[in-house]
């Protein structure tokens, strides 16, 4: 009955310390038809990495091609290395007809909202903002300066919250990864990707 | 954490004979949270039917004035007597934070879009237009002219779901069901609804 259904891409994004990492991890074992997205890096592989499932590792000039055209669904610089989205594996991976999810920090999804618009775009949010710092000061690792320094970057990070499709507070991590997984199922029986589906046979009933 | 969150009104709708009333039936089973619409008539209660469990009934005087002062979401005349869905049960449980269900002919669910356009509604399709007319064929109580006539009346139902939300392809009841299910917690996590439910953090944030 069906021809093959182009996957969704899910942008999972949220502020630092909400816990992005946590619920992907957790719903690798919930979800396991969902897809990873693979980044490109200019840094060298560590031992044991593979290309193709750790990263796709490639050089400056060639990753810097990527960026002029246009394969990169967003990319930044960090301590000397490049790293980002190549948009070809994406796009193969959901013309296989399967679903793709990007965990990935909120100006970077900033930048795929303009690149790939038709992307899903969930935002986790903590309980409360109490609730992330308290999170961020678990971690141990910050000067009280620079948790000062990383709520101010979180509050805007927040306030991008209405460039976004949904909003999920990670208060359980279970429910929060049944949130997305409902919201997958909801986007594939939204009534432009159903009928285009069933075009074949809407073109009888007129 | 949460203001009290405002229930969601699904509308579920679709062709007569592609199983609005069975997925209804089911879901009661497997959502025992969903309220189920309850309409006013002005037909007479038969033996056993509880005013406000299975009907509302009212006078025609009544019930035209409810028309008027447009407490009715939709209604309709039928065999001599007035069917409709009164606005104030519907409202009344929303407020309560209850998501309601509205089972609805296609006719009705238009006019429900034009008096409650916050709904959220989910046409059902058939598997396909030999299996809709299986169906129809199947209960055994139709004419060939009036089956033709059905077809015809589906078709053009069919021709309205550019105006609903989602579509859901009724092949079996239970995924129907889960679908309907996933729906309404996607719903439930729109950005638009969520950060409305955490506005009092919010304020703080900036």
């Amino acid at each position: 009955m069906t021809n093959k259904e182009r996957g969704i891409l899910i942008v999972l994004s949220g502020p630092s310390g909400v816990g992005k990492g946590t619920v992907c991890k957790a719903l690798r074992r919930y979800a396991p038809d969902l897809v990873y997205s693979v980044s490109a890096t200019t840094r060298a592989p560590r031992e044991g990495e593979q290309e193709g499932v750790n990263y796709f590792f490639r050089s400056r000039d060639q990753f810097q091609r990527l960026i002029q055209q246009n394969e990169m669904l967003e990319w930044a610089e960090y301590v000397g290395n490049f790293y980002g989205t190549p948009r070809k594996f994406v796009e193969d991976t959901l013309n296989a007809g399967k679903d793709v999810i990007l965990e990935i920090e909120v100006q970077g999804a900033m930048k795929v909202k303009q690149t790939f618009p038709e992307a899903v775009f969930i935002f986790l949010l903590p309980p409360s903002m109490d609730e992330l710092k308290s999170r961020i000061v678990g971690r141990g690792t910050d000067s009280q300066e620079a948790i000062r320094s990383r709520m101010t970057v979180a509050a805007d990070e927040i306030s991008l919250i209405e460039y976004y499709d949904y909003a999920i507070v990670n208060d359980r991590v279970e429910l929060a990864c049944s949130r997305i997984q409902s919201i997958i199922v909801a986007e594939h029986c939204r009534k432009e990707r159903v009928v285009s589906k069933i075009k074949h046979w809407m073109a009888e009933v007129k």
